[in-house]
């Protein structure tokens, strides 16, 4: 094991003010997270951003910055004068605000200061989505999906009673990249739409507790190994008003994802994958018929092929396309033709693509976002097309969050690293050049909190782990410090990143100074944006190489001569509530106690999608299932554990945590619970405090 | 408040063996319990009494104390090759032993030995009722109610497909001293049952999460002040097997109990009860049309009346019968006829009556228990029909449970006092003259154990309240103890009583010995067998007196010079869980620690029949349910309080529990929970262990 402090970032010394865990929670609104500048963004098809002020909405020039337009709240309430606020923009061109009011998206010309198009949809209308380009919005109502238009016409695209056929909204439980089910044409023509039967889909029972009685909330829950649902693509014809469906079986239950449009709107792209997760067809359709036209590449893993991102036209191009691929290890683009062909691998990066922004001015260069070869930062390059260069845009080291202008020649770049709360600036893409726009004040100055450090620590193997360590205020050498590691663990996330405070929450640098504490947080194998092979040694085997990695960071901590070996607690939520209770029962000895908040305990509890593609079902991998169920090890218990679960968690649902606790109870085990009524996934808004409370009590009362 | 130690009657001083919490649990199968005579019972019509040994029952002569028979395993071997053990019996004559097997109620002959009639009924019955006159069982299936004959005939009395609808079950919730809904006509003819609506009552969902995925389980459930069930009375005649109902009209919710039928079996009684239940209308109504001949008589009462026991009518009598009403504050019998008149009140005791057990042999004294002048105690007594006079038939202070021979000659007396663990003895009913049978051995010689004195306190009014102490081993009234309060409170129950042990819990000796505690138990006003306006003191305002009671108790306990006044925790459960909140919160500081089970938080959350009684409903007691509402009080908690559930809990749901957490969320104040899966008001079997241990451990660790 090599050990490489990074360097000390985060300083904050002998200071007075003290922060709570109660300000920890409420910090967005008690002002000690760093300011930014608000509603930054391109105004469209121009080279001027918006940006809110108190007051007004004001357009500035990129290149000049000179302000170009002041838009009021007092000038908007002469044509609106509902609004009692500025309100939050759907959409900003070089002559219209677009905005969402009284049950309706209505515009505003600031040129000529008068309403413009306005389209009003139902009251209770969800997931509403504007097309531009007709002057219409789809948006959906329970269970089917509806189109309001300019002339005020509302129409129902689907009109279906059965409610377990579900139009317009987000399908496999939004798992392949999917956020949405509504997928306008480039031109508006044409409305694809996902459609799932959740015929099959059991229900899971969760109760409202404040009604009077209780009252039954079914949840629609689709438990690995078990019946799943059926995806289905509607195409909405704007002109004829007729609904037509592709043509695709998936009785078998397979996924439909990562829908694309050809630009020419007579085609539709889409990426199958099958119910294994180990298998993706790219396909095509054809719009009119809605029968298949072709298979124009296929994907095969031996753990798991999991497409996020739509294939991505070239511009101007209606046969050339990106396509994102962990197939060489990382995820890299490639360049297809509708004809079938790889023209080649336009990346060659042993680091992560994460998304396209779109082109540069000259259609030379697509504009990417990727970590860049440190996976905890993340970085924007353009790549040239042909020659596949890569040129970084962005060059401090840290997290930069950008966007790009209409015409591809310029970005807004906000950006914060380890010791930067927030730094804003304007780059152009031809030169690189850049233009200040905002830095932030450290928003934590004058407060006695602990400091965060990166961690570098190497596996037997060599695999490089990031870690993150959080040292009490006035920390001292000589001391021997308890600590508490902090863990999630599982695929699609990452917690040790070059942002603001390293990626600590702002509970740790507060309860590491008020309790004279070291907190730790280890990414390990599985985590984000280190690569295909860091993540998929997970596959059928979860909690084994996690678990591994963070006793590697057991190890180093028991190393430093200022940790009490004897004192180290364990705490997750989610996929880090497995991970404690894992790390608690399958290693005894190692922690006095361990909080899991909502945690993963029997794997067959948990959805098909994501589950499935991790573990296969129960009935494929029953050793694996075995292995990771943590009730097996209930009898290992040494130390105190808290198991918190919300009461109606339609995630991870209380299932789990009751399968542990029935468990405990005929062991004859003693394990502590607590559930927050009416909570979800989390416990969020001012009931957090009380959270955060009960779990960093339990940790300084029992860590001893 | 004067003070007055009864004696010290359970000594357990310096012993070595120490028992735990588990052993207190699983006491009966490890012989702490006292033994008795195992089955023991009159034969029918005869003077004869059976008990069961290890290998064979055996038949006495209860005035020779000959043997007279004895019927062994190996015997009914011989005609029942499947039983493995002597069985559970279903009855006994002077020829015939009848029991349960395969599915039916066979009957053998001792003294042919041969196979006697024997009924079988379908697989899934249950509330099985066997009609010895005419050789039938009356059954229930899901909603509905069957016969099956000797002749192997099985007749579906109801055939009613809507679930909402049942018949021959318990009705109101097995209150008002309804324990079943089959009624069989003395001589057979008839078979009167009970059918509910439940229609009006609200679902209750409950989740089972030992299934995958989990499932709903809805329990009925109708809460205060809700749609509650409509009672009906139907009749079926064995005859022509018609079926027919009574002409009550019960869309008021009015309830319809102790059904008594006239020995001619011409007509049906019935105390029907307002849904208010402040007035009762003793009914007559005529078995063949079904129409309601009169109103016998009527009783009110500014609280409650609660009848809960059937007329019984005087030995070869069809117009005269004995009526329980505690109209004059106190249980007692009057004589009444059916054609309206009250012939005298028969008993006129400032105690309580409690069972009339039939009448002596030449019927001229009813046969009754009741509590005599100590409210802890229960004794049997005759009461001369004509005069009124009454001779006490236990005379040993203590808690007697008696059994009357058919021709109420003789009583079998089993009894236990604060010092005896168990007599059984016969009792000649004309003499008193008595015969020992049994007399059990302290199971527990030879334990290190607390032991239990009786305490009578008095309140500021003067009324004496009777409570328990147990004082570890080894007590030194020179130290100062730690002390628990256990308590329950509610109406219905007694906690406090002249039985072994003082009625303690086998882990209060325990628990005090092996954590040198002090366990203290006291019965406040609104519990039973102390008469009425010591019960309806309560009315439309739980939990004040009580609260008011168990407080003159903790300053008893601190004026104990061995009292450590400082650390002094409660413990109950149900309505003890409502009591133990209630003192913890509107009483802070009184108590360092309180620990919860299956609490009433909010009596509008309990149930209709129950919860009316006594506090009316929401609609009419605002004020009352508003000061009894736990939650209005969690903001004034010190020091820790346990809530524990039971998570299928179907008598307090879990929607108490979860809305006082969800209170002490929003209030920002910390409690502890823990939900036992899958068990229901309490917990029972092995996991009680897990319970007993959770509770008491959390008690030790905060009554500090």
């Amino acid at each position: 094991m090599i050990l490489c402090v990074s360097f000390i970032l985060f300083q904050s010394v002998a200071q007075q003010k003290e922060l709570t865990l109660e300000d920890s929670v409420l910090g967005y609104y008690k002002g000690l997270y760093p300011k930014s500048l608000s509603s930054l963004q391109w105004v469209k098809n121009t080279e001027t951003y918006l940006q809110k002020t108190e007051e007004a909405y004001t357009i500035t020039n990129a290149q000049t910055q000179q302000l170009v337009n002041t838009i009021s709240l007092n000038e908007l309430q002469q044509v609106f004068p509902q609004l009692t606020r500025l309100p939050y923009l759907k959409g900003i061109t070089a002559t219209q605000l677009r905005f969402t009011l009284n049950g309706g998206i209505v515009s505003y010309n600031y040129q000529s200061k008068k309403q413009g198009t306005s389209i009003f949809y139902a009251d209770k209308a969800e997931n509403i989505v504007l097309n531009d380009a007709a002057s219409h919005i789809a948006y959906t109502l329970e269970n089917n999906l509806y189109i309001a238009t300019s002339s005020d016409k509302k129409i129902a695209v689907t009109t279906i009673n059965d409610k377990n056929i579900v139009s317009g909204q987000t399908i496999h439980r939004s798992e392949f990249g999917i956020s949405g089910g509504i997928f306008w044409s480039p031109k508006g023509n044409y409305l694809a739409f996902y459609q799932k039967d959740e015929t099959n889909v059991s229900n899971y029972p969760l109760v409202d507790v404040t009604t009077y009685p209780a009252t039954l909330k079914n949840v629609k829950y689709p438990m690995a190994g078990q019946g799943s649902e059926q995806a289905k693509i509607g195409i909405y014809n704007v002109a004829t008003g007729n609904v037509s469906y592709l043509d695709i079986d998936t009785t078998d239950e397979h996924y439909l994802t990562n829908l694309t449009w050809s630009p020419d709107e007579k085609q539709l792209f889409l990426a199958e994958i099958n119910r294994g997760q180990n298998h993706v067809w790219f396909n095509s359709y054809d719009v009119a018929s809605g029968n298949k036209i072709k298979t124009l590449f296929e994907e095969t893993e031996d753990t798991w092929a999991e497409p996020e991102h739509p294939a991505t036209f070239l511009p101007n191009s209606t046969s050339d396309f990106l396509w994102f691929s962990e197939r060489d290890g990382f995820m890299n683009l490639y360049h297809y033709t509708t004809d079938e062909t790889l023209v080649k691998q336009l990346t060659n990066f042993n680091w992560v693509v994460q998304d396209i922004l779109g082109f540069d001015a000259k259609g030379k260069h697509v504009i990417i976002t990727g970590t860049g070869t440190d996976g905890r930062e993340k970085h924007t390059f353009k790549i040239n097309l042909k020659s596949g260069k890569s040129t970084q845009l962005t060059t401090v080291a840290g997290t930069h969050r950008t966007q790009l202008s209409s015409n591809g020649a310029y970005l807004i770049d906000s950006y914060s690293n380890i010791s930067t709360p927030k730094i804003s600036q304007i780059i152009r893409v031809k030169k690189g050049t850049k233009t200040e726009l905002f830095k932030a004040e450290n928003p934590l100055k004058g407060y006695k909190l602990g400091s965060s450090e990166f961690i570098d620590l190497k596996t037997k193997k060599g695999i490089t782990l990031h870690a993150r360590i959080t040292k009490p205020a006035n920390f001292d050498p000589s001391k021997k410090y308890p600590v508490l590691i902090y863990v999630y663990g599982g695929p699609h996330a990452q917690m040790v990143t070059n942002t603001w405070m390293a990626g600590a929450s702002l509970w740790m640098p507060i309860f590491t100074a008020n309790q004279d504490y070291i907190v730790f947080t280890l990414d390990n194998r599985g985590s984000k944006n280190r690569g295909f092979a860091f993540e998929n040694v997970i596959h059928r085997n979860v909690g084994v190489h996690e678990i591994e990695d963070q006793l590697t960071g057991v190890d180093y901590l028991k190393s430093l001569p200022y940790v009490d070996a004897n004192r180290i607690a364990v705490n997750g939520w989610s996929y880090g509530g497995f991970m404690s209770t894992s790390l608690m029962l399958r290693h005894p000895g190692v922690f006095t106690t361990a909080v899991a908040g909502g945690p993963v305990i029997d794997w067959k509890y948990y959805e098909v999608m994501y589950g499935e593609r991790y573990m296969d079902t129960p009935q494929e991998n029953p050793e694996g299932y075995k292995k990771a169920h943590v009730t097996n090890y209930i009898k290992n218990l040494e130390g105190k554990m808290l198991i918190i679960h919300g009461s109606v968690d339609p995630v991870v649902v209380p299932q789990h945590s009751m399968s542990l606790l029935q468990k405990s109870v005929k062991e004859g085990i003693q394990v502590d619970f607590f559930t927050y009524p009416m909570h979800e996934h989390n416990v969020r808004g001012r009931d957090r405090v009380h959270l955060m409370n009960k779990m960093l009590d339990y940790v300084v009362l029992n860590n001893k």
